[in-house]
């Protein structure tokens, strides 16, 4: 296929590439930040073009990918009716594209980060669309690169997204927060990789909901209190381990 | 080693089932919980007690392995002197055994579920003793069964379980309710998986602070208002969205 891009972030550049890589032609690449898409273009054999205006009518699909609240402002200024218009965000409905007689999402269901290569094979695609033509281009695209693709419509995708932020942007914090307090301690953050790892593999054989441990789920409120006494010190952190273990006892009160 | 254990639950369990495999024999078993206690006895070729005062003294060591807000007073019925007595909690200080000649701590740094295995080789077993024949004993006993072996005071002990319980406990209770979240719009919680192995591993090659992805970091209250708003059904989970992200936005304001 021949498709062109707006945008340069995280997400743009991991699709670009792998794009290009399963044998599509990388056309047209737009994005405010003039470097970034130069040097995607660059990579991906495309022509970097300095406004939206110049986006040729000649290309099958034209990705958005760009910052939520950018979607609006940059579908305003699209002309070119012709290509399949496509937004790859959780967020934002299918319908901030009416303008545009073939419309869909591209929904690549992972975090991406600028540095790290990323395993494509088994990213879920959720896609949506408004009719069968589109559908079909664009599932057939998501199959090139993954065994993982199925059609989500924009609240399921919305809910996804909230999902993804709670496992795994929140989950992120909880590492990062931990990592300060053990270098608070003189402890190595390797300390808790094994304990981490094996948390997600749990997952794979257990329900969460089975897999769940600690002193909340054990309603076990002298180590509670204990711990809620020595975050003392740190009231963001003691907020979230109130906040957290609260709801964990909620849960499971009646287990 | 000639080891007696109170506790019958997952860390008494898995830990007495490793030993025994590692050719130590497990000497007696009490727990409170007559039943498991039996059937672990079984397992481990051990003999089953009935009352805290049959422990013998002819134990090498004794293993406390109960729910936190137990151990002061199991140790207070305990008159064996002679074997070294450990406890196998985080957040306990040594200093609860103090009436103990050679005491110790034997922390292994894992979460267990009873019914799914785990490989001891890779678990930090964390040591804390009042001498250097305690400490040597210990040091030995954890190298027999994991590579990842070392020393911790009571305090570094406290802090490692406070990260602990946010970086798995916590963790696994954003599964749980991610799970959910995805269950009421007809998803499947599998679609998940890959985002979340994927969070995993990001921190093999980057620090937290430095994986961090999403909405939060990027400050795109656009993205958050509208999670926030269709999380207006949902109180609980409004308010660790809320908060999680609140402390996100207030770690990266500075970058």
């Amino acid at each position: 296929m021949k498709i062109s891009l707006i945008g340069s972030g995280n997400v743009a550049t991991h699709l670009a590439t792998e794009l290009f890589k399963k044998g599509n032609q990388i056309f047209q690449i737009y994005s405010k930040t003039k470097q970034n898409a130069e040097n995607l273009a660059k990579k991906t054999n495309a022509q970097y073009i300095g406004a939206i205006n110049e986006l040729s009518n000649n290309a099958d699909l034209i990705i958005i990918s760009v910052n939520d609240q950018q979607v609006s402002l940059i579908s305003e200024q699209i002309q070119t009716i012709n290509p399949i218009i496509v937004h790859t965000t959780g967020s934002i409905s299918i319908d901030i594209l009416n303008k545009f007689p073939n419309r869909g999402v591209f929904y690549p269901f992972q975090t991406f980060s600028k540095n790290k290569p990323i395993q494509f094979s088994s990213i879920p695609f959720l896609i949506e669309a408004n009719n069968k033509y589109v559908t079909d281009t664009l599932i057939s695209l998501a199959l090139t690169m993954s065994n993982n693709v199925q059609y989500a419509n924009s609240q399921q995708r919305l809910y996804l997204h909230i999902a993804a932020v709670m496992s795994c942007n929140f989950v992120n914090h909880l590492y990062a927060l931990s990592s300060n307090i053990l270098s608070e301690q003189n402890l190595d953050f390797n300390l808790l990789k094994p304990l981490i790892k094996e948390t997600t593999e749990k997952i794979e054989q257990l329900t969460p909901r089975k897999a769940q441990t600690g002193p909340a789920v054990r309603n076990d409120l002298y180590t509670i209190n204990k711990h809620i006494e020595i975050l003392k010190s740190k009231p963001d952190i003691k907020k979230i381990y109130a906040t957290l273990t609260n709801n964990i006892i909620k849960m499971y009160g009646n287990k």
